[in-house]
């Protein structure tokens, strides 16, 4: 079996999805946005798709690919990586993400069996959580302790049995008070029996995050999130040191799963952190089995197929889905039009069942794509 | 898909392995021994094998595996792992392995992939080393430093490009310089470019495993295994400071991949060690992506359907397939009569090839097993 294209797909569709001065996502007007999709093909007519990708990394990636066995998934991704020395940002992680994606997309199918299955199951449904977007100043939105509140007892009614703020930030924000305000608002409406979860303000000081950490342990908060910036592990080592409340991460720093070892070994985080968008389900995958060697938790972070499917087959470590970002004005659902059906959908019980295709179980809607492609 | 049944299909063979009074093999006289297969039954008519397993477990076992989904490996694994705590003799890691590669088969058979390629492949031919039998006082046998030099000269005309010697164990051993002798009469023998190493008694104390590892510095050898009771990972430490020669692993300490976590944060060896007989290949599979989270690199002890499966998996870290054990009067070839072919023939360049069948690729002469079944 051979890899015989790499392509991207790209569409256009009506988001109302906007970016504010930091690349925190709001709700906005709705204009016009291109979506892509990574394709890879074979000579047997089995395809991979995987949401993501550049024209960028087409070139390089190509060079690894064609000809290559897309069953070979540990080979191509050494071979990515190894070509990213030289190609940083064609072949950046995110991208080599997308093209891992695909490859297990084409596995489950050649195997007949969706993902999860393939790495070897664990459960078939996952705990999710409303991860909110950030905090605003639009009136019916996020823009103040209350607007928190009032959002989070809509999540639990829909099935949620947990949630995570995401708080203000520039301009708006940052303020220590103010997160620690929504964050106290927010339990106290849904009560001591939700799991909360905090992602404040990526940069404040040591001070800062030890004051929220402190209020949320008061608070009985279930995790803390990125408070300062990762590139400081040693800032992280003290916080977790200080604080009793699980400290998350790192989410953002980048080396892969390699760095997550570091944090391990240097005890600067309780709680692990991964992304397929970290290079992919292959890195994820080892990243869990570097957690679980250690006794260390590991949560997820974002949604998406493949997050899911490896949440499917992670038993310790791995609690949660994340799901989001959501906003009371903002119609989560509809905002992929190009999926005959979301992949996460929650039940009452606020858990997101693993899709039984073979492969990432994508649904793409090929009549909306090609009416639509650019 | 559902699994109907766990048994075990026993049955009679000739064999000529002997064992000494610390249980390690000789070449001896034949006679008749009995071998193990384990057979999970599915309600599709899938079914997987193992070679391994023992009466004693079928209770438990069958406990967590009857009408549990084959492919849910990681649940099963755990389950296992958990009834392991209270039923500890009768779910041995072995046993336990066992149960794994057999639910390895069945995933790949359902796949239809060989199992490498369901993990992800990395490359269809890996080097083997001739891993000798212990040190003996047979005439012809392994009885002086010349024999293992003629045995290591027959191996490397054979095609192997790496040799390890296992020395005199009690009543015929231990003794540091009669192990020196052994190796530096094999290394001028082969000459510099064949890869060495030795596995030694396992209970030296911290000054003779010294005086080995320092004279084997002096003979280029690529590795020094287990000369110290792992037991004490605080001596591992210490020899590995000590060394420049690469220190391997633990190979017979318990706990899994947990174990060899704490050995690699506390520098305990320069390369960690892992079996499929340790649980199987699932944790198999994840001490290889600890060890590459870590940058160091894992040698798989012993050989077999799982063990070669897992290095044609794996990149980083993993060298060689240790093929054996071997000795110059022992038909090792001819060793397993059930087989109607063994997994791992070398090639001219001392490789061995992946199989290429679905599931593990055992290829079970089953006249033979129907002929001598218990």
């Amino acid at each position: 079996m051979k890899i015989t294209d790499l392509e991207l797909i790209r569409f256009t569709y009506l988001s109302r999805h906007a970016r504010d001065a930091e690349g925190h996502g709001h709700p906005g007007p709705e204009h016009e946005d291109t979506a892509t999709l990574v394709h890879i093909a074979t000579d047997e007519g089995v395809s991979g798709y995987a949401m993501g990708g550049s024209p960028t990394m087409l070139a390089p990636a190509r060079q690894v690919l064609l000809g290559e066995d897309p069953l070979y998934r540990e080979r191509i991704w050494q071979r990515l990586r190894q070509f990213q020395r030289l190609y940083g940002p064609p072949l950046h992680d995110r991208y080599i993400g997308a093209i891992d994606l695909a490859l297990w997309d084409i596995a489950g199918k050649v195997a007949g069996l969706p993902v999860y299955k393939l790495i070897g199951a664990y459960r078939d449904r996952v705990p999710a959580y409303a991860s909110t977007m950030c905090g605003d100043d639009i009136p019916g939105g996020l823009d103040c302790p209350a607007a928190y509140a009032d959002f989070a007892e809509a999540c639990v009614a829909q099935g949620y049995r947990a949630f995570k703020l995401h708080t203000w930030m520039a301009p708006l924000g940052p303020d220590p008070r103010h997160d620690v305000a929504a964050c106290a608002a927010v339990r106290e409406r849904v009560g001591p029996d939700i799991d909360l979860m905090l992602d404040c303000h990526h940069d404040y000081s040591r001070t800062e995050a030890l004051y929220i950490g402190r209020a949320l342990e008061e608070l009985g908060y279930h995790w803390l999130e990125e408070p300062m910036n990762e590139h400081s592990m040693s800032a992280y080592v003290w916080l977790t040191a200080e604080l009793d409340i699980p400290v998350v991460g790192p989410e953002t720093a980048g080396g892969l799963f390699y760095n997550r070892a570091e944090w391990i070994v240097n005890h600067a985080s309780d709680i692990s952190r991964y992304d397929v968008n970290l290079g992919g389900l292959t890195p994820l995958i080892k990243c869990v089995h570097l957690c679980e060697a250690h006794g260390i938790s590991m949560e997820v972070h974002g949604g998406g197929h493949g997050n899911l499917h490896a949440l499917g087959a992670m038993s310790i470590p791995g609690e949660y889905y994340e799901r989001g970002l959501l906003h009371p004005l903002y119609d989560f659902e509809a905002a992929q039009p190009w999926l005959a059906s979301r992949v996460d959908d929650i039940d009452a019980e606020g858990c997101v069942t693993l899709p039984q295709a073979p492969g990432l179980g994508l649904d793409l809607d090929w009549d909306y794509i090609a009416a639509h492609r650019v």
